[in-house]
C-alpha cells in the first residue's frame, strides 16, 4: 500500500476513533452520576430480595394453571388486580377483550398394538375431538417432510404419526423453530391424506415421559378438523424402535378437545406514574396466561414475577422515574397472542408515546445477554445499561435484534423500541408446555438476577431522556 | 510403656502380619495365573459388548411394561426362554407358580378446591377400588407420625393426604426405608379412622410429576379396603403450600384398581452346566416383572441385561466354569417377592447346592462396591475378587453384608451365601416404580461396566472350588 493512501486510511481510521470516543462520552454523560449509583444501589436490593420469587409462588399456588379464556385466567386477572394494589402502583386496571376458548377436556390415548401400553399425550391447542374412540393402524413418518409427501386420501381409516429428532438443548432454545413446524402444520397433511388422527413426537427436550402442547396453526384460515395429539419424547422413542423391528402398530384415542365459542379475557395493566414525562411509557410485563397441563411456573409465572418485582422495587425509591412504567400482564398469549394484539389495537393512537417496550417470557435462569433494537444513539445508552449490569454477569449482545418478547412483537411491528434480557434457555424446552411446568423448578437465586437486571436497566430508561425510536420507523 | 510390653506386642503384630500374609497368599492360590488371565479378558470383553443393553432394548420394546401376573408378565416369560436358547444356554425352563392378580385399572384424580386441577396420582399395589367417584375434604397430615395419631373414626366423609419429605438422592438410596413406611403402612391409620380413601406423597427423589407406585403390606392379614393414591412430589408440594395458606383442599377421584383372583406366573431359568461339578450352582439374576406405569427398563429390565449378557459372555469362552451358572429371571418381584419364595419353596432340597447368589435390582449406572456374606477365608477370595475388578472403578465394601438383592432374600434366609455388586443409585429413585422408567434413562456403556463386573467375578466364582457358606449357618 503507497503511504499517501495509508495515510489516507490512518486519517479516516483517527476521525472514527474520535466519533466514537466521542458518542460514548456523550452516552456515559446521559447516565448521570446520581442515576447510576441508584440503579446499582437497586440492582443490591434486588439481589437481596424474595419478592419476585413470592409473587409466582402466590400466582401458581393461589390461582393455578391458567389456561386462555378460562374462569381460572379471569381469576389471575382479579388476582393481578390485588397485586398491584398491594404493591402500591399508582394506576391499576383490566383491559378486557374478548377471544374464542379452546378447551383440551379428556384425552385417552393407548398403543394397542403390538401390545396394550399406555402413552403419555395431550392434545395440541385447536385441535378437534373425535365423536368416538377411534381405533386405528398408525402409519410411521420418519418426519414433517415425509409426511408432506403423503398423497390425498393416503390415510383413510389410519393415524398418522409424526416423528423426528428430540430438539437440541441450549442456551438459546434455537432448535424450537424447527422442531415447532410438525406440532404447527403437521394436521395440513394428514387431512389431505384423510387420516383419522395426527400423532406427532412432542416438540421439546425433555427426556420425561411428558407430552408438549402448544397451538397449532391454521390451514387456510380454518382450524383442524381431527383429532391431533403430541406424545412424549420417551413414547415416540418406543414407537421409533417398535417400527425398525418392523411391528404393526395400533392406537386408540379418544379426545374431547374442542372450541367452545366466545369467552372474556383481559390484560392487567399496573402502572408507576412517570414523575417528570408521564405520558411516556417504559412497558415490561409477562403472560399472566398458562397453558394448562402444569402450574405455569417458569411459562410465564416467571415473567409476571420478575417484571412485577422489578417495577415494585423501582416504586420504593423516594422519587418515581420520569417517565411511567408500566407492567402489563397480557392474557391469552399462548393461544395466538390475543392480549398483545388487543393491547396494540386499544392503544394505537399512543403508541409513539411508549418509548421502549420488553417482555420476559423464557422462564428464569440466570439473564446472560441484552440486546436492542433502537436507534444508533439510543444504541450507545444501551451499551452503557450493559455494562451497569455486567456484575450480574450478563454481556452485550446484538444492538438491531427485532423483538423483545412475544407479546411485544404487534407494538414493534408499529416501531416500538424493544430491548431483551435474554436468559438461559438450556432447560426451558423441558418444561415448557409440559405438566412438569411447576413452582420447584424455579431457582428463587436465578429469579432474583432476573429481578436485578430488569429494576436496574428499566429505572435506567424510564429516568432517561433519549429517544430509542428505531430509524426510519416512523409510526 | 515399657520396653518388655512393647516387644510382646511387637511379637504379637508381626505374627498378625505373618498371617494375614498367609491368607492372602493362599486366597492368591486359589485363583490361579490362567484363571486371572481369563477374567480380565471377559472384563475387556465386556466392556465392548452391546449385548446387555439390547437385551434391556429387546426386552422393554417388544414386551413393553410387565405387570405381575398380566399376560404381558407372560409374554415376557416365553421371550426370556426365546432369548435363552438364542444365547446358547444348556438348559432353558419356565418353573410356573400362581399368585393373586391385583390390576391397576383406570384412575381419576383432580383437587376440587380451592379450584380445580388435575392431580399426577397413582392407585398404590394392593389398593381397593372405589365403587363411585369420592369427592371429599382433604384432611392434610404433615408425616405419617401425624395420621398415625389420629383417632378412630376421626376421619369419616375425609380423605387423608400424608405429606412428608422428599427422599434425599443418595448414591446408598438409603432414604427409601424410610419414606416407604407412609406408602407401605399408611393406610392401616386411615383405615382405622374410617376415611373415605388415602393419598400420599410419593415415594422418591423425584422432581419431575411423575407419581411413584409400590406395593402396600398387609394390616393384619387383609389388604386394604380403600382407595390409596400416591401423587407426585410437586402436586404434593402444591398441597402443603395450599394448607399452609389455611385453604381447604377438597379431592375428587376414581379409582378402579382391584384384586382380580389367582394367576399363573413363573421363573425362567438358564443354565450353562458345570464342567466339573454341574451340580454346583451359582446363581445371578434380575425380575423379570415391572410396574406397568414405565416399561421397567431401569428396574429390572437393567438386571435382567446385565445378568443375562455376563452369563452369555462367560459362555462363549472354550470351556465352561466349573460349577453351574445359573441365570434366574424372577417373575412377580414388585408383588413381593412371590417369583423368589416359588424358587426357594420349589429347591428347598438342593439349596446346600447353591454355591452363592447374587441380583442386580438397583438399575445400571457404574458399580462402585462389592460386599458380600461369605465365611472368613471365601471372604478373602472375594477380597482378590474385587482387586481384579477395581480397573472398573469398584472398591471392596464390608464382607458380612447379608443381601444379595431382593429375590435373593428367600435362599440367604436359608444359608446361601451372597455378594452384591453395588451400582450408585443417585438417580435410581428419580425413575423407580414412576412413569418415566423408560429405555432412553439407561446409560450403555454404564450398564456394559455393570456386565464386565458380573461376568468377572461370577466367572472366578463359578471357577472356584472354595465353600462360601457363612460359618453356622448350616442348612
Amino acid at each position: 500500500m503507497p503511504i499517501s493512501r495509508r495515510l489516507f486510511f490512518g486519517a479516516i481510521l483517527s476521525l472514527f476513533s474520535f466519533l466514537s470516543v466521542a458518542q460514548t462520552n456523550d452516552s456515559i454523560n446521559i447516565i448521570s452520576e446520581e442515576q447510576r449509583k441508584t440503579a446499582t444501589d437497586l440492582m443490591q436490593t434486588a439481589l437481596n430480595s424474595d419478592l419476585g420469587f413470592e409473587i409466582v409462588e402466590s400466582l401458581t399456588t393461589e390461582i393455578g394453571p391458567r389456561l386462555a379464556g378460562s374462569e381460572a385466567e379471569l381469576r389471575s386477572l382479579q388476582w393481578g388486580v390485588k397485586l398491584g394494589k398491594e404493591l402500591g402502583f399508582d394506576r391499576v386496571s383490566i383491559e378486557e377483550f374478548t377471544m374464542p376458548f379452546w378447551d383440551r377436556g379428556h384425552l385417552h390415548i393407548s398403543m394397542t398394538a403390538p401390545y396394550q401400553q399406555d402413552l403419555y399425550g395431550t392434545a395440541l391447542g385447536g385441535a378437534a375431538p373425535s365423536t368416538k374412540e377411534i381405533q386405528a393402524p398408525v402409519v410411521y413418518f420418519r418426519d414433517i417432510h415425509a409426511l408432506a409427501n403423503v398423497k390425498a386420501g393416503d390415510l383413510k381409516g389410519k393415524i398418522a404419526f409424526v416423528d423426528g429428532d428430540k430438539m437440541v438443548k441450549s442456551q438459546t432454545g434455537a432448535g424450537y423453530g424447527q422442531a415447532n413446524i410438525r406440532r404447527q402444520s403437521g394436521y395440513h397433511h394428514a387431512e389431505r391424506a384423510n387420516a383419522e388422527a395426527l400423532m406427532v413426537r412432542s416438540v421439546g427436550s425433555s427426556s420425561h415421559r411428558f407430552p408438549h402442547t402448544g397451538m397449532m396453526r391454521k390451514n387456510k384460515d380454518e382450524w383442524a378438523t381431527i383429532p391431533v395429539v403430541a406424545i412424549s419424547n420417551p413414547d415416540a422413542d418406543h414407537f421409533r424402535r417398535l417400527h425398525r423391528l418392523g411391528k404393526d402398530l395400533a392406537v386408540s384415542l379418544h379426545s374431547e378437545s374442542k372450541w367452545k365459542g366466545e369467552v372474556s379475557s383481559g390484560n392487567v395493566i399496573l402502572d408507576l406514574i412517570g414523575s417528570e414525562k408521564p405520558e411516556e411509557i417504559v412497558l415490561i410485563g409477562g403472560h399472566i396466561d398458562s397453558w394448562d397441563l402444569g402450574t405455569g411456573a417458569v411459562d410465564d409465572g416467571a415473567g409476571i414475577g420478575i417484571t412485577t418485582a422489578a417495577a415494585a422495587l423501582i416504586s420504593k425509591l423516594p422519587k418515581r422515574p420520569k417517565r411511567t412504567i408500566r407492567v402489563v400482564m397480557f392474557g391469552a398469549e399462548e393461544v395466538g397472542l390475543l392480549g398483545a394484539f388487543a393491547y396494540a389495537e386499544k392503544h394505537k393512537d399512543n403508541l409513539h408515546n411508549h418509548v421502549l417496550a420488553t417482555e420476559s417470557d423464557f422462564g428464569a435462569q440466570t439473564i446472560w445477554q441484552l440486546v436492542s433494537n433502537v436507534n444508533p444513539q439510543a444504541t450507545l445508552v444501551i451499551d452503557e445499561i450493559a455494562k451497569i449490569l455486567s456484575p450480574l454477569g450478563i454481556v452485550r449482545g446484538g444492538s438491531n435484534v427485532p423483538g423483545g418478547g412475544p407479546d411485544i412483537i404487534p407494538m414493534a411491528r408499529q416501531g416500538v423500541p424493544t430491548i431483551r434480557l435474554n436468559q438461559n434457555g438450556r432447560d426451558y424446552f423441558d418444561l415448557h408446555h409440559t405438566p412438569d411446568d411447576t413452582l420447584d423448578k424455579i431457582n428463587p437465586k436465578e429469579l432474583a438476577q432476573n429481578v436485578a437486571a430488569y429494576a436496574t436497566s428499566i429505572y435506567l430508561i424510564a429516568d432517561s431522556e433519549v429517544d430509542f425510536k428505531p430509524e426510519n420507523k416512523e409510526q
